[in-house]
């Protein structure tokens, strides 16, 4: 069985940015001792999630890519020989900062980076004020342990970004997350919610006949402002096989190095009993490029 | 709260077409006995599942529409003040038959057709011999229960049939299908199946903020060419709610009226919350229309 090891470390975010950026390169050095050859860390993985509130002080935290954070993960990655994928805060001029993820292959290169697409804006999710929206399309990412199709958070919701990245041969898909309660919302909204969140993902490796990792934080932050009640990021990192099985996954609460053998032929057995790409009628779908048809 | 009662009516095929009429017409008496202002049949409910193998003689159940299988039940909604989806094979010419899905109005009207536009051809699946994929595109029809978008089965695999019903105005999305096992898959292959089915429905309801209606008939049916070791029709018809959440489930072996009071406000609320639309990056998605991005 040709299999990847891969690797999902869901986190709490520490008290400050060089603890986090320790724990986190702690929890890597543990999944390369497992074996993995393809690690995966949370959305924005230097700090908290910093979009609860809007505060231009908040603009010092992005860096250049490459720059100190990117060099320290990419020379992380080289000494331990594998595929590492970060999600940073990138500043690439002023006025002009993204949601960046960064791949990094075993020798400590740079792989490619893609810059989040679909930017959110709710309470508590002030992404719109932070973050341009990408520019470099949905155009996977080569590298020794596959094509990958790396997209941020967001994105997760958009069949469009998904189908993309598959038709441009990508062969797992890849969401950095940061997604959590609103303390206020009850149980049964709170559920459905996680439960949406996992089935529409789920639904990406169906349609698209892949594999789906995605890995969210977990822990409650606040939201400095005191707008909002804060967020408790709901963790729930999983591993989806091409039928949108789930393979593997985490719990709400808990730090996870989440680790599973991913049977990398798998998709090619159900992309032949379930051929959808064949029959997509791309005679009739121009007009998915509209806002709305009315 | 401004709901809708839907009624999904999942059925065995009986042993002849009238007899099949007959029990298909009781049930859906039944189902607007207890209320119900929208009634959803099955995929090609009419009689088997004749697309196991192909037989030119086959050609002979096709019907035109208007024809006497839609008068039958175009009168039984004018009678029962119902709105009523059916799903027919139909004779448009000599050499172009569809498989075709009609609403009838609550006076018996015909509110719209469509045309199924994904044809799948799979062992025991020989749909591209029968049907000559649809012309007709992702149109909603507009009723008297609202603005509804029927899609046929295969369509359920497809993001992009959903998305455009939906960019088109679609406040529900309906599924008449059959699908089943093949009885030598083993139990494990079964449930991911059903259970993919299941996801990419639901996914479509979260990525688009609509339920889903999903009507599916149970029963074994024999291969007649004794090509393949049959179908095993799965049942498990199915309510979904805007969040992908299951509102309403029947299991896979019963004949089952499944009747659901639909909030249609429920839809406004989710898509404040997850506004999707409003950030889906149009200028991004031309390459949806090609068929691999190589």
């Amino acid at each position: 069985m040709n299999t990847c090891r891969v690797a999902l470390i869901q986190q709490a975010c520490q008290s400050n940015a060089e603890q986090t950026r320790q724990h986190t390169s702690q929890a890597i050095r543990q999944a390369a001792a497992s074996g993995a050859q393809l690690v995966v860390l949370q959305e924005l993985h230097s700090g908290p999630y910093f979009c609860q509130h809007q505060s231009c002080e908040i603009f010092d935290l992005a860096e250049p890519i490459p720059g100190p954070t990117s060099d320290h993960f990419s020379a992380l990655a080289g000494e331990l020989g594998i595929v590492l994928v970060c999600s940073l805060f990138e500043r690439r001029a002023a006025g002009i900062y993204h949601n960046t993820a960064v791949v990094f292959e075993r020798d400590g290169q740079t792989a490619g980076i893609y810059r989040k697409m679909h930017i959110p804006d709710d309470p508590g999710y002030n992404e719109k004020f932070y973050f341009t929206p990408g520019d470099l399309g949905f155009t996977p990412i080569k590298t020794s342990v596959g094509t990958l199709g790396v997209l941020v958070c967001w994105d997760q919701w958009y069949p469009e970004a998904a189908r993309l990245m598959a038709l441009a041969g990508a062969e797992i898909l890849i969401y950095p997350t940061a997604i959590g309660w609103d303390p206020n919302d009850n149980p049964e909204e709170q559920q459905r919610q996680r439960e949406a969140w996992t089935t529409v993902q789920r639904g990406h490796a169906v349609a698209n006949g892949l594999p789906v990792l995605s890995v969210n934080r977990i822990g409650f932050e606040e939201d400095p402002s005191g707008k909002t009640a804060g967020a408790k990021f709901w963790g729930s990192s999983f591993v989806a096989g091409p039928q949108g099985e789930i393979l593997a996954q985490a719990d709400t609460t808990s730090e996870t190095i989440l680790i599973h053998d991913l049977d990398l032929q798998r998709c090619e057995q159900v992309r032949r009993i379930w051929p959808f790409f064949r029959d997509r009628r791309i005679d009739a779908y121009g007009e998915l490029t509209q806002r709305f048809r009315d």
